[in-house]
């Protein structure tokens, strides 16, 4: 399912096919998140358009609304969204800990309330992998525990310990309920943690790698630490991780994040960046980031970047789209999420092609010496 | 500019071709409506490829914001917002009397307040014609008096005086300042108004025909009086404007409005209602409104309507539109109003075929058999 197809000299990026039922996703990769089965504000022919080969959903947002019930009728997430290529889904792991009301967890799963309506659910890793099952993702997620930076190092190896058990339950009922479902090829992926402790990442990768899944997720990264910290535990980890199966840093990032990850061997990401930014009015340009309610926009007929050739900047101005915020119409949150998704998938197109063309390292160089994490200040230096 | 290829025997229903600079409208037509420089929530690209020949937006609210300093730095309204198709823009009168906080009208002009930040402003017949030469829309109209209904006879002929007497200077500048702007040849209509008084209507079409206008509006129509009425100042008046002239109703209507207008000879409809029922959740359908949000919609898999081969109902279930409602995800609101501008630019093809093949009157009785304006009742009857 997973072939790597050229390894840089200068650094341990990748490229790599991963074959799925819903077509190939080529890596490395950016996967737009749908948290409420849908891109915000995008519609799916404009995200494939933009060069999407895949697309993240969210189990536990899913589960809750609209329930398992309407999308199982459907036939299927896939049919439910009409979305024919690769869905990968995560665990709703995280998105229990850090949105549901309440939250008891113990060996045996996860009870929590609903922030929708306050019901009461309990969800055992068995149950996590039956209602991906039932979604039919082609790539989905055990049931893992996620701690919050900082962590004392006892607290992150109970996590890590209990995500490790979870994992082996998680294949076993994997073993018995694939096929079940609309996707006979579903993927499963084991979730390293161990917070920021080399020792426990190490013990939990390589136990993990033991159990042969799917692929690889580093999950509990970008969680508060700082950047270094980040690069560091995905760098150390992916090392660990077998040579022959994707890995897939979970939540990352900012455009320099990817960059870092890419150079350490991590061959999908995934963030909510491209479109949240859009809805707040920050575009991301191969400058640095482009806050498009600031004045000086409102005289700015350039597009939003020069260099981006997607929908938004081939027609429209900054000028344009500072008065669509100002005015407070959709369009523009829609046109900067789609500009900003375009941006991402572009990065990655980016890097495949330095990677193919042995420059990645000097890519990487090149995009950092002119971009900036940093909001642009005006007039654009 | 305007030709009347076609006049159907049975009614007074035409097809003619409208050429402007930015291309040619092929009537009856429908054109939707972006107040603020855009049709909300929609690319404008759907919008040309669901069929749209022409759009309108509003001179109040341009005027007001961006400004026309923007707008003209941008090189006119096409450029500005993206769109090379012809462009209408309303006098603004309109928007005047229903939105401004302030307002004192004499035969010199009208004084307002913004009704975004209070700002005072004066604008004289003459200021909106300069003010739209400046945009360089392709059809423009002069300023007039909009009564609203019920309204004393009285009332209504001084309005319907002012009206002709700010038509007459509307031409007067149009000749000094026609070519100065982006636009070298924009059109501009007179307005007929006379509210519901079949003898103040009369006088006024007459006075305008004399005045040679590229076409002409009738205008105060739709603004709280019955379908009946509506329906009989727009046949009424069709009938004295001149037959090789478009004319225009404005802000007409609902579909059933549409045919009635169709058939009384009227050219040119526009109306905010596709886009704003679509946010609000309720589409179009060839049977009639389907509120989304309804309870039923959660297992219904069926499209929105089967007979629409619009993006969204060749895509998406009512059961997924109706997730995205509830879970207030913009995509709802996007599709809805893709659909329904869909839908009434499909009307507009259907009654074009119609006329062109010599049945409009069948047309009409059979479009109206399956289509209600009521809210259709679940399950569909």
């Amino acid at each position: 399912m997973f072939k790597v197809t050229l390894k840089d000299k200068d650094t341990k990026a990748r490229l790599g096919e991963l074959t799925t039922a819903h077509g190939v996703m080529h890596t490395p990769c950016f996967m737009p998140v749908g948290t409420h089965a849908t891109i915000k504000g995008l519609y799916p022919k404009d995200v494939l358009d933009a060069g999407a080969e895949v697309m993240l959903s969210n189990t536990y947002h899913l589960f809750l609304r609209p329930g398992m019930n309407i999308i199982q009728k459907a036939g299927g997430l896939h049919k439910f969204i009409s979305w024919d290529k690769p869905i990968l889904t995560d665990s709703g792991g995280y998105q229990i800990f850090s949105l549901s009301l309440l939250r008891k967890l113990d060996d045996r799963g996860v009870e929590f309330q609903s922030h929708i309506d306050g019901a009461r659910h309990f969800l055992t890793p068995e149950d996590i992998i039956d209602i991906q099952n039932c979604l039919g993702s082609d790539i989905i997620m055990p049931l893992d525990e996620c701690v919050h930076y900082p962590c004392t190092k006892d607290k992150a190896k109970i996590a890590s310990d209990r995500t490790l058990d979870w994992a082996r339950r998680s294949l076993r009922r994997m073993s018995k309920v694939k096929g079940a479902g609309p996707n006979k090829e579903q993927h499963l992926f084991g979730i390293v943690q161990g917070a920021t402790f080399e020792e426990l990442r190490a013990s939990c990768a390589r136990e993990l790698a033991e159990m042969d899944f799917d692929g690889y997720s580093i999950g509990g990264v970008s969680v508060g630490e700082p950047s270094g910290l980040i690069y560091n535990i995905l760098g150390f980890t992916a090392d660990i991780l077998p040579e022959e199966k994707p890995r897939y840093a979970m939540g990352i990032g900012y455009p320099q994040d990817i960059l870092e990850a890419v150079e350490r061997g991590i061959d999908m990401f995934d963030c909510v960046v491209p479109t949240r930014y859009g809805r707040n009015g920050t575009a991301f340009t191969s400058r640095g980031k482009v806050k498009i309610g600031n004045a000086p926009y409102a005289h700015d007929f350039s597009p939003l970047d020069e260099k981006c050739s997607c929908y938004a900047c081939r027609n429209f101005s900054r000028a344009y789209l500072r008065h669509l915020f100002n005015a407070q119409e959709m369009l523009g949150l829609t046109l900067l999420s789609l500009h900003n998704v375009y941006f991402f998938l572009d990065l990655m197109r980016k890097i495949r092609d330095a990677i193919e063309e042995k420059s990645f390292a000097e890519f990487k160089k090149h995009f950092l010496s002119s971009y900036s994490e940093n909001e642009l200040l005006y007039p654009n230096p």
